[in-house]
């Protein structure tokens, strides 16, 4: 396993200003991802030194990896622009798309100017589409065969061109007269198949599963992991092919579904970029929103409890035991939260199915709400008991009161956590990005109101 | 796309005790994922029914289906012994291995005895392993050739075998005397180049990337998705393969482990099994344990209340923002810990980075803290002028001490809550698992000294 570093990022610097031919040989070591990540750690620069220092094929690869996305832009200033050029065009199709989605607007047209007219009509195919599309996320790089084609005729067109195709373990047969896309053979069923038959002939029979450009991201990364493909086809309303989505692709898609999921989970925006690399401002732009609406809503919780100045008036040992129950109810929303949203993305649960959760989180919530009112009951009966703190004549009954309300607030917790998800996705939102925090408010305030409510019940005529 | 609908797993139970013709052309238009998802929908014995209608090929891609995991043993048992034992010899070698993981004891010697010597062999090796790690989740089918030979005896053995093996797309080349991995080429590099060539003269010249059995699955899903591999080998001290391990799995495992990461995130142990699948009691006891301990520490917050009880009885307006105030810092410390958390677990911050996120965090939560406070003491100000509340005659000092006490609270959340996982992570345990619940705690018990601190100083003399 190699990892890059800091002391591998050192000796490149040092080594770009001071023996070039130590630098060639140091790099040689080192496998293309490797070179991308060294590459984020140095100054642009000397990041544009080694690419210089690099052989041809292997900037192009290095230069290809997506973790190098936003450093691309700052680097190709520094690189000498007919080999800019030349990159470019090398590039696969999907990287070169998110290069000029990156780049900025002048530096834009100066690089378009530099690749040939093929590549520009290709990237203004791909720019159209937004990354979360199938679309956004396609190379164009594919190999395709007519249906009337051989296995030979299909081995040998990718012996030729399979060192430039991004994946040749697909190929797509297309009709050779309407060019519509009518059957996929992998590269394993090619090869093991008799090489004077029809390619037609091969593989599967039932017609090929394909996505769309305007495809979700996420649903075509689901499918190619459902169908264990290497990839899949993106193609238009002709069936005509416009170009694949990698299982690459699929685990980029993953790794950035899941940051997301749990930034969001964390109640703030999703940051879209590695936390060392965004700006101050941008990160309290991308968490104060979230925070002033969550504050906000909390605001209900001082709306609540000034309806029940009185009893705290009244009762003060009331008021102790508000951030411990309120905090129970948090915790078994947040749990019941997280289950559901999961299993909705997942889906493992549908939204008709949202009755038969509220049947098992109910239950649920009532004997986790029993387990907690019981410690609770015994913490205050025990402390009172002990002579550790006088919670007054009636603590007793204050134990009662707060055993029976903390039963009522999990319960309510765990179902209003459960039914919040599948409300938000019903009215078209993504649960995942606002239940959690919401399902916090909304239970604060139901367990304030809960809480005081069982305690006038129970301490009427007594402590209220 | 084609999704199981209810419908069509009726129809698949209605045909299975009606029309067995009938029955074997409706699922000839499912793929085998699909008849995978639809069996996990029928009874055991209809089940069976089904897999027996299946023509064996296709049998046996059904049964590989990952997700038939914890259906497989329940519908063996209604399947013809002697089919049971064709079946399992002819699955691929990591799920047979999951299916005997699953397996009661006593099928397990039974199933035993209907599998060939080699076949049992494998197992016990496969079984070794936890499935937590590379040896765990590896499959024993690849294509090895010895380093002597040329492209065209490789590509010869691949079309011989491909149509067995679980991946063709990478073949292991091992020296013929140590029987040692000693270089790695693709299907790709092969198929591209000239027949008479040596294998060991095509591909990078590089040391192949391989794992231990003993390697974290989730690093080696990592290695697979940074160095964009289709699988990676797993090798014993002596470099002799053992197994690969593909990118179907590395896909299984990120999804996998995201479960996990959200369901620990959301404050309880992870599930381990679909939500609809797991039993009344065995969800109250993955939530049980984490609510209960989350609840005794928030036992602290009633500790120190009763600390600040005077204060209460003099000014019960000041409970009143207690729950905001508290929720505020929750907030931002769940902000904090889920970026730091999902910046460790994609390596883009180490251990010792701790002080460089400490310098962005606390310059954070103070920006964020002075906004919330600026709000909050706003509200106050607002509500005691428009009349909509009377907070007594110092009402404007009490504006004063909510918002400089939110300032400190959310600055301190922020702290915590990015500090907290570097902790977790320095004494062993996995950050995911316990930082979000126990950050709430922490910031709670922090949060109220911090309110009720800043408030006496602010108060003091006037309301205190």
């Amino acid at each position: 396993m190699i990892e890059i570093s800091p002391e591998t990022v050192a000796q490149l610097l040092y080594l770009v200003h001071t023996d070039p031919e130590e630098l060639q040989e140091a790099l040689g070591e080192l496998r293309p991802p490797d070179i991308a990540e060294a590459l984020k750690e140095l100054p642009p620069e000397a990041a544009a030194k080694v690419m210089a220092a690099l052989p041809f094929d292997l900037a192009v690869q290095v230069f290809d990896e997506p973790e190098l996305t936003r450093h691309r832009c700052a680097i190709i200033q520094h690189i000498d622009p007919r080999r800019v050029g030349l990159l470019i065009e090398a590039m696969s199709s999907d990287q070169r798309a998110d290069l000029f989605r990156e780049v900025e607007e002048k530096d834009r047209i100066r690089l378009l100017a530099t690749v040939s007219e093929p590549t520009r009509v290709n990237l203004r195919k791909l720019l159209k589409y937004p990354t979360s599309t199938a679309g956004g996320i396609m190379t164009t790089e594919f190999v395709s065969v007519p249906s009337d084609w051989t296995v030979h005729q299909a081995l040998a067109l990718i012996s030729e061109v399979g060192g430039r195709k991004e994946t040749v373990y697909a190929v797509y047969v297309v009709d050779p007269k309407s060019e519509a896309l009518v059957h996929v053979v992998s590269l394993r069923e090619l090869i093991t198949a008799p090489r004077e038959e029809n390619v037609m002939d091969i593989g599967s029979r039932r017609p090929p599963l394909t996505v769309t450009p305007d495809t979700d991201r996420e649903d075509a990364a689901r499918l190619i992991s459902k169908y264990n493909l290497l990839a899949i086809p993106v193609v238009d309303a002709y069936h005509h092919m416009l170009g694949i989505v990698t299982v690459d692709d699929v685990i980029d898609t993953l790794v950035e579904e899941q940051t997301e999921e749990v930034q969001r989970f964390g109640g703030m925006e999703a940051l879209d970029a590695p936390y060392m690399e965004i700006s101050f401002l941008g990160m309290i732009r991308k968490r104060a929103g979230w925070l002033c609406a969550l504050f906000i809503s909390e605001m209900l919780t001082a709306t609540a409890m000034q309806r029940f100045e009185g009893e705290i008036e009244r009762a003060a040992v009331l008021a102790m035991f508000i951030p411990l129950v309120m905090s129970s109810g948090g915790n078994s929303g947040s749990q019941a939260t997280s289950l559901v949203i999961r299993a909705l993305s997942l889906q493992e649960v549908r939204l008709r199915d949202w009755w038969r959760i509220a049947m098992r989180e109910v239950p649920t919530g009532l004997v986790l709400g029993a387990i907690l009112g019981l410690i609770g009951f015994v913490r205050i009966v025990l402390w009172q008991e002990m002579g550790i703190f006088d919670y007054g004549p009636h603590a007793f009954l204050l134990a009662v009161a707060v055993g029976l309300a903390l039963v009522g607030i999990v319960a309510f917790g765990s179902f209003a956590g459960s039914m919040l998800p599948f409300m938000l996705k019903r009215i078209g939102f993504d649960p995942a990005s606002a239940s959690a925090p919401f399902v916090a408010t909304l239970v604060d305030v139901t367990g304030l109101v809960i809480y005081f409510t069982v305690a006038f019940a129970v301490l009427h005529g007594t402590l209220l």
